[in-house]
């Protein structure tokens, strides 16, 4: 990434040597309970997300590039929570979203970047994936759908993929949303007691909680194979919302002002329009 | 190419050694004129197609992998007349023809292979690429609308493709339909004799064939290039439509007797069946 990496939590892959485990989910450092305080914190937040509106019009107004925002969780990470804090404010005209849940029967009947490539952002647009084509080489491999030499094969496929993407323009940023098990528990309890939650619980989520150390094995093989400098991940701690919000929020104004998207240069002579 | 290659002017092009201007548009051996005889060459490819169509039906019932043919050439070059002898008595259900013309404006908004995978053929299917993503390293560049540079990365990024397809079970067959500058000509030249076939003249064509070197050198470089073994280019002569024709049936049976394709085995006891 060739961009100064903002001080937060968050921890910048950097290859094979990282290890999932070294990464605290309860981390808040260097952040400090005062960014919850109205007085110290949220004056910061709101100048951000000031930011960020401004630059993804001006990203818009470029029609030059594009930025890939990519989520990853295990249930309960907090994906929706987080996309939902860091676009407020931002004109959605300029944000596709795109949710990948299980492959349909034609989505399986091409290679499993097709549908995919189908919804990557277009120039100016910032593209926000709620879940990945990551997920093909996790869900599938924690149940054993995939051998090991298929998923080598498609860390490499990832890789390339992103680098096409990135020959074309666009700035991808991965965040893994990295919370314990025990605040898991917590999460899911918190979606039986409360009948409005009730909704979001899945009794298959108790299942994949029971293969929570085979995620996280998953989880840091994907992103020690594919974790290119262009297309970097990042492992959010997000036991604590505030911290994750306010770590995601400042890397992703970090990527759009060193990326510095420019307003095209205009064909006329602005002095010389006269408006009657 | 892990299948045996039939005898057939056309020349398998193996890496950067390959120099378009070796290729004698007009060959026609090993085959001979006897070919063209209703008594020696009809039942040849009579039974070329009867398998062709056999093939086709096996790879659909197999549902598991795909073939998919690409077709280029320089104007008049023959691709639409090949792909109709190809495919005479096959299932159109069964094949996918994908024609690629100037990108529309959704499509520039996104990396050149983004609308190229979104038409790749899914399982059991035989998808036909007149044009293709190679446009993108030919009118481009002999248009100097791309660098070098950016050249260089999109033979990358289409091996990578290339790669991922493959990697999901399509096997890749890729035919350049050679004509010389003179049978160019003489077919430019009868479609404006024949009022019947002005509709297929475009005085733009004209300017292209002026650029018939510039074409000829960025088409060597494109199949010197993006030549692997799980992609073959094949440089067919096509001066000789009778030739062409008959080459292109003996390699893309050769291709699927190769891939063999079989049908699911049934999951109930077929002799325990009574039909009433």
């Amino acid at each position: 990434m060739r961009f100064n990496l903002p001080k937060t939590p968050a921890v910048h892959v950097k290859g094979k040597a990282f290890r999932l485990a070294d990464v605290d989910p309860d981390a808040t450092k260097p952040f400090t309970r005062k960014h919850l305080d109205k007085e110290a914190a949220q004056p910061r937040l709101q100048a951000l997300r000031r930011r960020l509106s401004e630059l993804q019009e001006l990203l818009y107004a470029e029609h030059q590039r594009s930025l890939l925002i990519v989520f990853q969780a295990m249930d309960t990470g907090g994906k929706d929570g987080a996309m939902e804090n860091l676009f407020t404010g931002v004109n959605p005209a300029g944000v596709q979203v795109a949710t990948f849940k299980a492959p349909s029967t034609e989505e399986l009947n091409h290679d499993f970047l097709w549908r995919i490539h189908a919804q990557t952002p277009k120039r100016g647009h910032i593209g926000v994936f709620n879940r990945s084509h990551y997920e093909d080489v996790l869900i599938t491999r924690v149940h054993g759908l995939i051998d090991e030499k298929t998923c080598k094969q498609r860390y490499e496929d990832i890789n390339n993929f992103e680098a096409l993407l990135t020959h074309n323009g666009t700035r991808i940023l991965k965040f893994f949303l990295h919370i314990s098990k025990e605040e898991q528990a917590q999460r899911l309890q918190a979606r039986l007691d409360d009948p409005a939650k009730n909704w979001k619980f899945d009794p298959n989520d108790l299942k994949e909680r029971a293969r929570w150390d085979d995620y996280q094995q998953a989880y840091e093989d994907a992103v020690r194979h594919c974790s290119p400098n262009h297309a970097p991940w990042f492992v959010v701690p997000a036991n604590h919302k505030w911290a994750r919000d306010l770590a995601l929020t400042e890397i992703v104004v970090a990527a759009l002002e060193e990326m510095d998207p420019q307003p095209p240069k205009v064909a006329f002579d602005v002095t010389k329009q006269v408006i009657e």
